[in-house]
């Protein structure tokens, strides 16, 4: 079994979650503090970001993104119809400008800030950047979020799937990304009818369900977050 | 030829623009300006950033590792030793590990800050966040600085290239990364006598010719930027 160090509410951290959830493999989950800056987790990535994967050898695999195509180059490959990527090149550039979408952009524009004030600093301690919310982050975030939702209900009410007629990749970066915002309770899913409605496809399938079990300390979910008629 | 939407000074683009240089094929280049949110470049790419491929088909491939991907599954495949890319996954990783570094992670700590605050402020128009440079962001990323041109000095004093023993990806993320910062006088050169060297032997490649002749309105570069005997 290969091994994961991860946080259960980074988004980056779900997406290979789950998608070595829609391959059946089972993960060893190893949870990181990486403000914490471990000796040990350093020698594994300089760069001290989750996720890392400890795969075939012990080698650490770096990185989301990383992480996904290596999955599909050792595995991917030979899941025929079930491969959570293409053949075509166009098509694969597709979906990896949706991963890139929601664990960098989304990142960075909205999910990394709330995590960060409403669930990582009220554990951190003040010697490591913890402390009270800064609510005008908070505020920002918030009013970026539109915008990821509304890109969202545009894709899931054009396509069958994020990135076209199959599940890939692209849905587990949304779906990874999307949860986590559920969890905080920062979706008016009622305004997004058609990414709800692609949600809740996501949200029945059996590599979601470790996800809506998680829980963190600082943080409960909504009330609605492991129920798949919401 | 393929167009490539670009800013000379950012260094997701000029990664591109080397590696297609490797591979000995002209790009057609358009300068945008990411901040001006222009109708038909937001068509081609909803997130508005900075580089975009006009593929075959005038198919826009947004991003500079996926335009990567891209351009080694359509040209690398063929170039056998000349290629930038390798087979083993785990070697595959180390390399995506290395790019992310370099156009994501030194891009946050660095490279971001420095280039908007010296060369792209200057010129945006108080309307678009333009303006006076602010002088605790430009601290902040030259303090950081340090780390990255310790690391990469490192990396080139362990290994023949950055990745290992062949020229790749890495070199190409991490010589458009350093070129930007060296364009700006951000390196002081004589601390890290081994990436200077591997540099040197970036710097002499063909591919690198168009980048030394690039300039930017608001800064000049520095007097040796050119210079291959620096």
């Amino acid at each position: 079994m290969l091994t994961l160090f991860h946080h259960p509410l980074l988004p980056a951290c779900r997406f290979v979650r789950l998608s070595f959830g829609e391959y059946g493999e089972e993960l060893a989950l190893i949870e990181e503090k990486p403000w914490l800056r471990r000796k040990e987790f350093l020698t594994l990535n300089p760069a001290a970001s989750l996720p890392v994967l400890l795969a075939e050898g012990d080698q650490p695999i770096v990185g989301a993104t990383v992480i996904a195509e290596y999955v599909d180059e050792t595995r991917g490959v030979l899941k025929r119809d079930k491969r959570l990527f293409v053949e075509d090149p166009l098509a694969r550039a597709e979906i990896r400008r949706l991963v890139d979408w929601y664990l960098v952009k989304t990142e960075a524009d909205v999910t990394r800030h709330l995590v960060r004030e409403r669930v990582l600093k009220p554990i951190m301690g003040s010697e490591y950047g913890g402390g009270a919310p800064d609510s005008t982050a908070i505020r920002a975030a918030r009013a970026n979020v539109k915008q990821h939702l509304k890109y969202t209900n545009w894709l899931a009410g054009t396509r069958n799937w994020l990135a076209g007629t199959r599940l890939t990749y692209a849905d587990m970066a949304a779906a990874a990304t999307l949860s986590v915002l559920d969890y905080m309770g920062e979706v008016s899913w009622g305004d997004y009818p058609a990414a709800k409605d692609w949600y809740t496809r996501m949200k029945s399938r059996p590599s979601f369900r470790p996800l809506l079990a998680d829980r963190v300390r600082a943080l409960s979910p909504v009330s609605h977050y492991a129920d798949l008629d919401f």
